[in-house]
């Protein structure tokens, strides 16, 4: 079946998300958001629009854990969407509470599209968010066959791998591959944020990688790890008593060298069955550098000398130096219009270079 | 004083891409490798030519932790550097023991490049793996001056940001930022190597940043855990016990609502108190997101308005939604100019938004 107009209970990162992704693929998208900032935000991206008492194929439900049920049932009562889904990390929980709820369960299918941001709301959105990404749908025994297929059609139309599996399952892995990591990204950050500012100085790439989770939303992260709590509680359990090994042989100074290389290679091992990123496409720019000096007009006079060249840019970093008066600017285009736009740039007196 | 010889001991990620960045520079760089295979790798890459007992101004030992003191004493012996430096992630206990074994700890200067790759070898090595990054330099009350400035040219020259701190202090931070997160990461991708393959199906973006430190090699490490093993094993104490405290909480079912969202926010605080990448001193810039059309003369048209409105902009960070036809653009500029911007942005009819 296919779906031809979606709503969007909820227009933050991941409802504004599946929004411009849907669009893409021609699909009618409305949406609905209690925030009128957020729902702005969302129409100006042009991820769907205003949710108006339209009859919709599909209905998925991207608010917070704990706004789910209600949501869920405002949207059953009203009669608009003949399916729905939801997009949160937690799932056998609230699977019960919407049940107990008196939610209509062969109707509603449970998503968890396993993808997102260290920042939240419609602000962050983006058409490929879900792009290879793995969408768990974790069906039940009471969960309607059409409601199956249009969550899996959802996952697909946003690019993402469907992937069924029980809640409980999904909850378990959760706590292993995102919850507890979250958990420990937070209280590693927390104990850098203790030391002086002469030691921070020497933080690295390694611990930034680390630690990017530490950024995501206290309030949305408190309500997903209590919706988990007893997987999470177990999973951490296991993690300290695992550290407290290594701790106890660290600090054993009779013991010359302790197995470490052990646990490192157990994490080899672990990141070695990592399933391979699927389905992303890499992208095939051509990157080209310029040298740009740091005063106003600078970048102006650099995107005019561009668009006249009728070269379209399809991403831009900077690279400052520091107390420099140049920094290094990157463009990247299409990949048959990298020596082209090289040649123009250097004609045009710019020092610029080919990036590999 | 400036270095016009340098000699590398050790050819591999970090000593070929000191050698790749001072060739770069200009600087005549000698390397000795005991692997002929590493060797010649490194030559071919043009890290430098084969040390045939030329005189240098400074050596840089760039070696694994255990094989420091040992080359460090052939290198003095020799008598063919005037200073030397090390680069090992570890201090205090290798400044104890080259001073044991009898090292001239006059001329040499701790040294800790913080910066590599999961990949070693000469094979990953890179003239721009320095850049920007901090290069700790560990001068004791013994070490001569000549010595230090020498480290610090070598670190300049190399594009790094030299910082000065004790060898404790060093160590102390690198357990909290570097050595523990090591650790957990590979605990964590070892812990989800034991999930089932269908479970492990659901790994996200998040969990890969988390654990990208596992692929890390398990003998160095080992070297590095040891070497600092009474720092490591007091920062990962403490991480376990602030662990115990959450499970507690979590595995507490009375409560309603454990204060998980005072975990996440003081990793948020933690975070945000990491030092820029760029400078190392945090950044005061206003930032402020703008709509724009993806099509060739958008950004000249908004980046003139700007130039026009006499607003320097600092840095600039493109979003991307692949496919869709718009994007979003960040634009950074001092602090006082944001309301500014925005306005103007606005009053032009450009979708703006002040970021946080």
């Amino acid at each position: 079946m296919p779906l031809t107009r979606v709503g969007v209970v909820g227009a933050g990162l991941i409802g504004s998300s599946i929004g411009l992704a849907l669009r893409h693929r021609g699909v009618d998208v409305v949406l609905r958001e209690r925030d009128p900032d957020q729902l702005r935000l969302a129409l100006a991206l042009h991820a769907g629009r205003p949710w108006d008492g339209d009859r919709v194929d599909h209905a998925v439900v991207a608010v917070p854990p704990d706004a789910v049920v209600g949501e869920l049932l405002t949207l059953q009562r009203s009669g608009l969407a003949a399916t729905a889904s939801d997009v949160t990390s937690v799932k056998a929980g609230p699977v019960e509470a919407a049940a107990a709820a008196g939610c209509d369960m062969a109707t509603f299918c449970g998503g968890h599209p396993v993808a997102g941001r260290e920042r939240g709301g419609a602000i962050a959105a983006r058409a490929d968010l879900f792009a290879g990404r793995p969408w768990v749908l974790t069906p039940t025994d009471v969960t309607g066959a059409e409601a199956v297929t249009a969550a899996t059609t959802l996952a697909e139309l946003c690019g993402a791998l469907p992937v069924q599996i029980s809640p409980d399952r999904h909850d378990t892995a959760m706590a292993v591959l995102s919850h507890l990591p979250q958990l420990i990204s937070s209280l590693l950050a927390a104990e850098a944020g203790e030391l002086p500012e002469a030691e921070l100085a020497l933080v690295g790439q390694g611990f930034r990688d680390v630690t990017r989770l530490a950024g995501s939303d206290p309030r949305l992260w408190a309500q997903i790890l209590t919706a988990n709590r007893r997987e999470v509680a177990s999973a951490a359990a296991r993690l300290a008593q695992r550290l407290a090994l290594v701790v106890a042989d660290l600090a054993d100074a009779d013991d010359p060298a302790p197995p470490l290389s052990e646990v490192i290679a157990a994490g080899n091992a672990g990141q070695a069955r990592l399933p391979d990123k699927a389905g992303l496409v890499p992208h095939v720019w051509a990157r080209v550098g310029v040298v740009v000096r740091d005063r106003p007009g600078e970048l102006a006079r650099l995107f005019t000398a561009v668009a006249e060249w009728d070269i379209n840019i399809e991403d831009v970093a900077v690279e400052h130096s520091r107390n420099a008066p140049f920094g290094r600017l990157e463009l990247a285009v299409a990949a048959e219009r990298g020596d082209d736009l090289l040649q123009h740039l250097e004609s045009a007196g710019w020092t610029a270079y080919r990036r590999t």
